[in-house]
Order: C-alpha cells, then structure tokens, then sequence
C-alpha cells in the first residue's frame, strides 16, 4: 500500500494517512538500525525513518545506495512531529530510486567559493538558502500584483527593444533588420507615462538592462523593476503609495513565509519595524546631517552609498530623500516650484544600510520646460517627439517610481548580495550558465 | 462645493453626492442649452451633462473651448443613469482646464491607416477598443497569476541575455563585455527546468524574442510567454493543467471584464464555450483527418497555419495536438516509448482560428538519449552542459509548456492581429515610438 501522491508541503493535513512522496535526497544518515533520509521535493523538506525491522530487506540496502540528488519517490506513514521543520516525519515502508546520481555531485556540504556555485547555479538553487530566497522573491512578487491589482492599477508590458530613448550611458544594442540599432530598456517609464494617461494608473514588472561595468554587491547587468506611473498623482501622493507598498509586501513576507525566513535566518524584527510615516527628508537637510556626521559632501553633488549609509543609520524604517539638484537627476523630473534649482524627486533608502531601492519623482508636464531640458541634456530631440506629444494633449499631473526588485528582496531576506536574489544572475564576467 | 476626488469606475457608489473627477475630453456636444462631454480618466468613462441654466457663464463659455483630449476636472452630481455604459452620469456644476489640446489632436473620430496608427501608438492607447484591450490583458495577467499561487507554483524570472542556448535561428544578439555574443531569450525554459529541480513546480512569466522577418498578423519579434515546469508531471498532467489554466482565465475575463467584452463587440458566447475536456488528438490521426479534408499534408511535416484551421474547425474549445514526429520538434522532447517516431508533446490550438496558443512536452530526461539528440541537432555540446546536469544528478520526469500571452489576448477578446494585444508591438519593421 503507497498511498496518494503528496506534495511534502502538504504532509501536516495528511497525518495518520500512508502517502507517497517524490523528491531529491538532501541528506541521508545511518544511526545503528534507523536510517534518516531529509527529502526535499521544492514545496518543502521532511524526514524519511526508515527501521530496519519494518522494511524489507531490499528497501534497507536501497537506502544503503542513495547519494545526495538522488530522485526517490517514499512511501509511508506520515506522523506530525512538532520538532520538524514542517511538522511532520513519515515513518517510511517502500523506497524506490527514481533518478541516480554519481557520488561527484558537485556542490557537497563544505564551504565553496562563490565563483564555483555561479558556475554552478543550476545545481546551486537546490541548496535550502537559495531555495528559500527563491520563495521570498515569489511571495513579493506576487504581493506586488495583489496590490495593485486590489487598487485597481492596470498591469502594462512595456517593450524592451526601442529605439534611442531614456537614459544614455551603459546600453546594450543590437541590430534590427533595417531599422538601425535597438537599445535594451533601462527603463519603461517613458512608456508608462503614454499608458498612465490612456488608463489612468499603471505599472509595469520586467527585465531592464544597464551595460554598466559595476562589480558592486548592489548592480546586476539584467535586473526586474516595477514601475507604477499614476496620472493625477503628485509626488507626496506617489510617496504615500510606495510607503503603502512597502509595508504591504514585509507584511505579506511575515505572514506567509516565516519558515523561509528562519531557513534565512532572518531577525523578523527588522521587517516587523517596517512601518509607516516613512521619514521624509529634504536633500538639502539630508546635505547638512551628512556635514555634520563628517561627509564632504557638498550640496549639488548626488549622494552616494556611503552618504545613504550614514542617512539612514538613525532609522529602522525607509527613508524619502526630497528634492534632489536637478543636475543630479534625471531631464524629465518636475522643476520644484518653491526652488527651481531642485526636482520633485525622492529616492526611498533601506535601513541596514541597503541603500536605494525606489528611485521616483512627479513628471515634468510642461512642455516647454521638458524640451529646454531636452536641449540641455543633449539629447535627440526626434526621438523624444512622443514623448513631448503627452505634454502637448492634454497634459497632466503625474507622478511614477522605480522599485528594484532584486534590491527588495536583498533587503528583506538581509542578504548582502544581490546576485542571490534572482535565479540566474548576469554582471559583467557572468553569461553563464 | 465641489466634492471628494473619484475614479469614474467608483461613481455609481457615490450616487446622489458631489464629486470631483479629472480625465480627459473623449467626445463633446451640445444640443441647444444642454451642453454633454464625455470624459475618460483610465477607470471608465462618463457622460458630464451641463445645462446652461444651471451653470456660470464662466462654466458654459469654458465647455465651448474643449477639444479631443483636454484634461480637465469636473464637478458634478453623480445620478444612476441605468442606460449610461457605466451606470451613472454626472450633473455638472464647475468645469476646469488642466491640460489644454490643441485642434490637431492626430487621431480623430473617422478611419485612419493602422500605420498611421502605429506611428501614433502612444496616442491610439487612449481609443476606447485599445483601451479595453489593455484591460483585458491585464485581467489575463493577474488571472495566471492567481491561478499559479493558489497552487503552489513558484513564480521564477528566467535571464534574458543568454549564451548560446535554447532554440537556433532568429536570435537577437549583443556584445556582452569580454565574455563574447550574448543572445536575447527565445524561451526561458531550458531554466525552467533547472528551476523544477529546485523548487517543484515553477512558472516564468516574461518576454521572449525572434529575430523573425515573419510579417503575419501572429507575431511579433518581442512578446511576452508564460512558461511553467513541473518535476513530476506527464505530458497528460500538463495536458490537464493547460486546460485548467485556460478555463479559468476565460472564466476570469467573463466575471470581471464585461464591460471590456462589450466595448470588444466580442460574443461572450465564445468564452462560455471554453470548458473541459478539451479533446485530445494524435499528430497521426490529425494527419489522417486533413487528408479527408483535402490537405495535401503527409505524415511527417510539421502542421500549419491552414492546417490547423482545419482540425479546430469542428470544435468550440481549443484542442490537442498529441505527439508530433520528433523531425518536427525541438531536441529537448522526450521520445514517445510507444513509438519512438514521435514526442511526448502537444500543441493546444485555439478555436474560431486563432491557431497555436500553446506548445508544451514531457521533457527528454534520459541523459544519454538528449546528448543523442543534441549531437544531432548539430548543436553545440559545451553549451548545453549544465543542462545535461539535470539529467545526471537524479533526473526526473518532468513537462512544461509554454503559453503566448498575445495570441491568447487576441483570441479571449476576439481580436484577427495580435499587435493590438500589446502596448508597444514590436514588428520586423516597426521599432518606435
């Protein structure tokens, strides 16, 4: 008798019932005439037992062949046990080998070095952290559709190849048959601007690219952005909204993936600290804190890491940074009214020292203003003629920001590095696999 | 007095109060002293009625200055209007200009070229067919979404910048710094199964590119596939979870996309009619079939278009295509041990026409076997190593599919051209705006 085919995630609601599992052996041990099996099968982890005395004398040398990735399928009875991780064990009868693996598995239980698990990434992701990250990445992402899905937001898919727009510097290019050369998006903003006035509030979710030579803990090459751009929104408005995103997608990471944490061994107080009013800092203020705290930064200048750093270290929530010098931002933020040497920006910055992860401002809706700075910048003015059209009919307030998907997960999951918060990382040495 | 700030969609809960509501001008007219505008803010669109008696001169010498696609505010009294599109209507009191537009707003009410359409695609967005079309989208997005959560499905994004690997011709390519060419993604699914091993079931959700001088109104160079892996599954668990998925989307759209539907002219008839079980056919006797009909088809070449039409035309739900001649399918498809002419695949057709939505297959988990087929294929071994990994530590059997985004937006809305399915379609010769 093998019983119903379960998922191990599901094995708690099955106690006192014979079920089967499938997985990959993560760990096996000998103890006398007890023998341990840890499956894991993705949904999650349990302990095979197997007693000498109740399995046939095939199913105890069986066990006594498995490798580490081995595929078994086990059957058995499952039995709640407080102690394990996922409350339950399976006292196990039948054992059958499903997919064998040599003994040179390549990632074994002993410290490897980075460059190694990159190169092996693949096998890499089955480890119980990288699984737990993978996990943690899922639940925001899908946090993230719930809420704008519940406000109403319209979920939009902007194009990756395009023609000479948005940002200048780090792109990559391709051809494209005869009309001349493609960029890789760095950002879909632009587009979400035309879309903000066709369906009011928007936001995207995918793939941007920056072909930047950055070897920092905190730069991939090819990274996920969301990016909500909101007609009649001014940028408090858009601030409000992303203090609501954050603390929606550390409660949904508390609620729903506690065991990921633990595996991570993530403290769940810094995300329980994740709360609103975010502060709200002038740049300018923030100019003369860091002074104060020894920078020599000047006004005028971009802030940055080690400034972030130092900013937030008084807090255990985000931060909003206001208002930024214009020449420190980007050619399409709004002119600031009550000081035109600045923008209606704010970037929101991490505590723990995980720096920028929402980069957002209102748009500037005056025409003539956005194509002086269009001159000023030097940049192409043909390419921008759609651009200046959402400016020409109809203009309207408007407001948008950019959360760096793999940055938040780093974050929440307190992971230094963000090349593990996303299944298949690419930097600048890294294509493969 | 002008009232709270609503969304047009809210308006008929805010029946019998005064409300403010900002958008832009879609349609004005006036009938001797009574004055209508029709305003569009993204969340629906509403009938504004001014009667010249009942508004400052200021207020009614102001309507006579709108044009196409004014951003204005307007405050009024919401009235349940049954016969409004959108179930209420306002009884305007103050009208302000946000925005103004001048007369040669481009796309005006009479036929245009759809190139010229194109060329103003971020303009068209706001017409109300394009607008209704990107809420459907959206609906079918979030749809799969949730449909993949309640299961356990683990959400994954899969790289896009790519060494050589996946399928051959029609690449996009770009330098990648000193690690030589890398390739834009045509499939995310050769990740997808390292990501089964990891973490069970998995689902990507991104776009995907060809670099295909193919000018038919069912593709795009750039457009967005879901693709799900599950360890553990058969061709027919898949087969089982395809219709699933479909069903429930259609489901999904009929419930909550109505309104959509209507301004669609789209017969929801046709929605209603997507229910299991969706027949199951063998490549062989749809061959045989074809012939009956007149095809000139013979066994052994892969179906097209025309084909297709044919076999789906006695049917109101989509079909399968089951175990296709392995010539005519990509390497990675496991041999069909009742006959090793064929695959474990099937391809899910769409009624009414619309032709191929999905393709999916059990996947080649015999290693031997797949480096076999890859030798064959004459491509290149080193690539494909990490892939061969899967099938040597602890190999499993597994299938995936892989689900065109587009083509099932333009067929749920009953739409013949897949480049209206997506906000910035991306054709062999069309790369802006």
């Amino acid at each position: 008798m093998t019983g119903q085919m379960e998922y191990i995630a599901a094995l708690p609601g099955a106690a006192g019932t014979t079920v089967t599992v499938r997985g990959w052996v993560q760990h096996v041990r000998t103890q006398g005439k007890v023998a341990f099996l840890v499956l894991r099968d993705g949904t999650g982890v349990v302990q095979c037992v197997f007693v000498k005395s109740q399995v046939t004398p095939d199913v105890w040398e069986r066990f006594g062949t498995l490798t580490l990735e081995t595929a078994v399928s086990v059957s058995g009875d499952v039995r709640l046990e407080p102690r394990a991780p996922g409350g339950a064990e399976l006292g196990a009868s039948e054992l059958t080998v499903l997919g064998a693996s040599p003994v040179d598995y390549p990632i074994q239980p002993k410290e490897h070095g980075v460059d190694f698990l990159m190169d092996n990434r693949h096998l890499w992701l089955r480890a119980p952290r990288q699984v737990a990250l993978m996990r943690v990445r899922h639940e925001i992402e899908q946090a993230i559709h719930d809420f704008f899905y519940a406000r109403d937001f319209i979920h939009c898919d902007t194009p990756i190849l395009t023609a000479a727009i948005g940002e200048r510097s780090g792109l990559f290019s391709t051809e494209y048959f005869d009309e001349g050369t493609a960029y890789l998006a760095q950002t879909g903003q632009l587009y979400g601007e035309a879309l903000a006035a066709a369906l009011g509030r928007i936001y995207t979710f995918g793939p941007t690219f920056r072909a930047e030579k950055s070897k920092t803990r905190r730069h991939l090459t090819e990274f996920w952005m969301i990016e909500p751009e909101m007609a009649f929104y001014d940028v408090h408005d858009s601030m409000q909204l992303q203090e609501d995103l954050l603390v929606y997608i550390a409660q949904r990471v508390i609620e729903r993936r506690r065991p990921e944490l633990v595996v991570l061994e993530r403290d769940v107080k810094h995300l329980e600290a994740i709360v609103g009013p975010f502060p709200r800092i002038s740049y300018t203020d923030a100019v003369a804190t860091l002074q104060q705290k020894g920078s020599t930064t000047t006004w005028g200048e971009d802030l940055g890491a080690e400034d972030e750093a130092l900013l937030v270290a008084d807090y255990t929530t985000p931060i909003f940074i206001c208002n930024y010098p214009k020449e420190a931002k980007a050619f399409y933020m709004k002119e600031n009214p009550e000081d035109p040497r600045t923008v209606l920006c704010a970037d929101c910055l991490a505590p723990e020292g995980y720096g920028e992860i929402i980069g957002g401002s209102q748009r500037e809706d005056d025409h003539d203003k956005l194509l002086r700075r269009i001159h000023e910048e030097g940049l192409e003015v043909d390419a921008y003629g759609w651009y200046l059209d959402l400016r020409k009919y109809g203009t309207f307030v408007h407001s948008g920001f950019g959360l760096g998907l793999e940055r938040t997960v780093a974050w929440l999951c307190g992971t230094p590095h963000i090349r593990e918060c996303i299944p298949f990382p690419r930097l600048m040495n890294r294509l493969r696999p």
